[in-house]
């Protein structure tokens, strides 16, 4: 990216003082762990390109090791991905002037066509702090000085559990990573899902629509956990019939199953910098996690990953077989598919900055304005045009 | 659209205060009727599209009438259109959340996901008052709370006369509306047509230029009435060659045709809120309507209606049937298409709004000069992007 | 061009006083001589269009001699070149209303449809003086009332000399014109030039870097003579070997040529408005000029000329043919191809008005700095937006 971002005006921000930093955030949050890549991406002496709230980053994986740098020579700006030059294990070249970075740690170690210059050993590339768990390579957009807190603040409660297997895939998605976030989170845009394969594929039950009990919604904002907005369904009021003038136009689908297992989704919860849990989804013992991670004003990286608790080895290999073999059929390209539709269509309104204050919203979006709110409160910094 | 337009900044609009609003309305005037599709083009039961002043609008002819609302759910913004879901004749649904809503007066009746919510009844989408007449669907792109003036205000005299018999077509053109206005209204611009195939064909003169003399102009302002410049050619000074260096190297076509008929169009005239009237064009007895309007900051709609008195329907046929037969070709896309080329390349210089003090006007723009003063004094209201 | 450039922002020229007019300059400096084609591309009374610091140009020979006038209608801005026409040897005429301008002075002498206009003597279109030297065609891109100075002002040294024979070809480069400038006259950036044929085409040394001693650079600012920053060679630092980690990786090449020639470029030199100078380059005794040529914001005219010292006609002949047989191939498409690349590297960066403050520069870049400074000294004034 490294474009210009026009950011959203003051006089807009001071119109939503409870959740100001939400709207401010266009290209994300600083200072917070993101997911970049999955780990099978990046094989060992790989170097790989992403784009993380509009920063450009290179990663490499030097003896198991994942390090991340800005694709960016601190001398005249280039990207190093132009032209990749790699003399050593440990570090990387720009192909302009020489300039030589550490991995480890963005140390300017060596100018190849200036060796006497003052800046080695002075200056540095921006690193990004890498830690991997669960098969995903997360990232810490972070300001120089920032000491990271523990990856396990920035990921869903379940996610980082011993015992859950996980397996999933991801998509670029054309779509503010708000707008994203948002439409997961809707309790009422099961109405769009109504087709999807899914329903029939699990015999489970699909209303048409479901609505929170304000009063219900819990928010998790504990010192040193994960900062979130929980929404258990069994306090919703679930609608199963749809119907205009009176008469029923289109129906839910009630599971037929007699197996006593929860025949729907259990709750759905939000968690910053942008990650959504859908438990007994896409069936039941399952959790759905979604990242919506910015890349830039108008894109995101959408990664999925689907987790459910096992005991053994085996279960877990039966799981990520059932991942590749049903979940990225019949859930992410038959279910989110329809997602990334309403993510599309959402952008046409939402990229201008004045929609926010535009759209009319109801009773049954309160959970998205509690999560406005949330993120307003706990996150560590906006993302600024200083920085890209 | 629904796009971020750049408005023309203040410290512009200020050196022109006699035609400060016409420079202020990139895409057109509020609380005007424009034409938006020709009747013909919405069949019983039809959904269709448009974008008028920047606002997208859908049209739906029920049991005859045409009904239009805006093209944007009052919920989360997306477009109705991306995926119409109509489940009785007087509604629309929207496909993401089920708001569904009254075709004839925008009435949220029915929320198909969240039937209990407050919003039914009290809230609605955007309407558009609909008026149809010779062929063409009218719409008012109003204020909410303005109630429309005639629609006879608004078209161009002797258009709606019960005589004036009309068949036309349109086009889409990537210039702003007043640059298509200007042109057409250009009493110089002649010089562009002179290869016209319309010259040959209908046998009738055309000089290389004609000029107003500035007294002669007739402005109509009367209330109640359609608000235009006149401009009656006979009050021209007409020049039938074109000189370089002294030395005569264009000439103008005189008419060798001896039947008495005028052999020339006899007069142009410009209305609010953009429309032209040229008499006995593209033939005697003629009268050629154009409308230039505003979708986009840098396109218009361009429809083009053809009238002729007739007495009875066998003479209206005829009319047609020429339209069809002769007109179509040799005026539309053998005359028009050269204005359209003409407006492509003023648009060029006209897109920077700097540009409209720029320009250098001669004795011959006089009327255009007149024109954008009397929309600065007759204007309805700017379109401004609170409303896009 | 004619569009709308976003000029670079008072906080951030604050920030570098001793080069504000530089940073400002995205569209280059006025009041220069620029080249704009190469003579042969202008063949007897053939219009030929250009862009030059965002102005649109055309160009016509006249019995020899080119002349330029602005390709925009004084009247109502539409390009001339939209379609030409030339009712007689020394005029040009608007396609729209029969406009026309002499060539030698601009004056409006005539307007085909509107003869009587007080308009015609009075007006005129803007015309550029126009010098042709050495095969190439330049334009000086000046204020209405400003008397251009001499061009050997505006060239480097020895170009116009009587005995330089010269030939050269020409690019369209989609970066910024200062990067290209930067790019050239940058010592370290031989590093790029590894690789490229010419190295063994010419047999000749190429070092990994060389970095000029800051108080060696020679500034020239005498009154009426180009102002330009030379840097010999002969005080520079010479890096043959390029390590990482202590480890050499990359080497550069010594010449085996024992025939006493220097076997290496002895100088480079870097001249308002933009133009380097490189002697001993691409081969001894033979000197490339390269011009980088604002065109628009994001483009530049890339114009290489190879002059070399002749006696007579048979050796002028003699250098053409080797430019074409072999400077060509080597110099401009295998070595300043790479210097391309670089350009449209360097642009992803510095396109962001902002990242000329944020690039961190070394030893090796003081040159750059020392042509900054004299360029904001020594310009005649800063295109701006009032001139687009």
């Amino acid at each position: 990216m490294e474009s210009t971002i026009n950011f959203v005006d003051d006089s807009l921000l001071k119109k939503v003082p409870s959740w100001r930093d939400y709207l401010a955030a266009k290209v994300g949050f600083r200072n917070h762990w993101y997911p970049i890549k999955l780990s099978r991406e990046i094989g060992e002496s790989q170097v790989v390109k992403a784009t993380v709230c509009g920063e450009n980053i290179l990663l490499k994986r030097i003896d198991g090791k994942v390090f991340a740098i800005r694709d960016r020579c601190i001398h005249r700006g280039v990207p190093l991905s132009e032209k990749l030059e790699c003399y050593s294990k440990g570090t990387i070249t720009c192909w302009y002037h020489g300039f030589t970075y550490k991995w480890e740690n963005g140390e300017l170690c060596d100018i190849l066509a200036s060796p006497d210059s003052r800046a080695i050993g002075r200056r540095s590339i921006k690193t990004y702090p890498v830690e991997e768990a669960k098969g995903v390579v997360f990232v810490f957009v972070g300001d120089i000085d920032t000491t990271p807190h523990p990856l396990s603040e920035d990921v869903p409660p379940m996610f980082l559990d011993a015992d859950m297997a996980l397996e999933g895939d991801s998509y670029m998605v054309d779509s503010n990573w708000r707008v994203g976030c948002e439409n997961g989170f809707d309790g009422l845009h099961v109405y769009i899902h109504r087709t999807s394969p899914l329903v029939n594929n699990t015999q489970r039950s699909l209303p048409i629509g479901h609505t929170a009990q304000s009063g219900k919604i819990e928010l998790l904002e504990e010192d040193g956990k994960p900062k979130g907005v929980y929404d258990a369904f069994a306090h919703h009021d679930v609608l199963w019939d749809g119907s205009v003038e009176g008469e029923v136009v289109v129906k839910g689908v009630r599971s037929n199953r007699t197996d006593g297992a929860p025949t729907r989704t259990t709750a759905a919860s939000l968690w910053l910098p942008g990650v959504l849990r859908v438990d007994d989804f896409p069936d039941q013992d399952r959790h759905q996690f979604e990242w919506y991670v910015p890349v830039t004003e108008d894109t995101h990286y959408y990664l999925i990953m689907i987790g459910k608790r096992v005991s053994n080895k085996e279960e877990e290999a039966e799981h990520v077989q059932e991942f590749w073999n049903r979940w990225k059929r019949v859930s992410l390209d038959g279910f989110n598919n329809q997602d990334i539709e309403a993510r599309l269509a959402l952008q046409k309104f939402y990229k201008r900055d004045r929609a926010w204050l535009e759209e009319i919203l109801i009773e049954g979006d309160h959970p998205i304005v509690k999560w406005r709110e949330l993120c307003h409160r706990h996150n560590r910094g906006v993302q600024s045009p200083d920085n890209l």
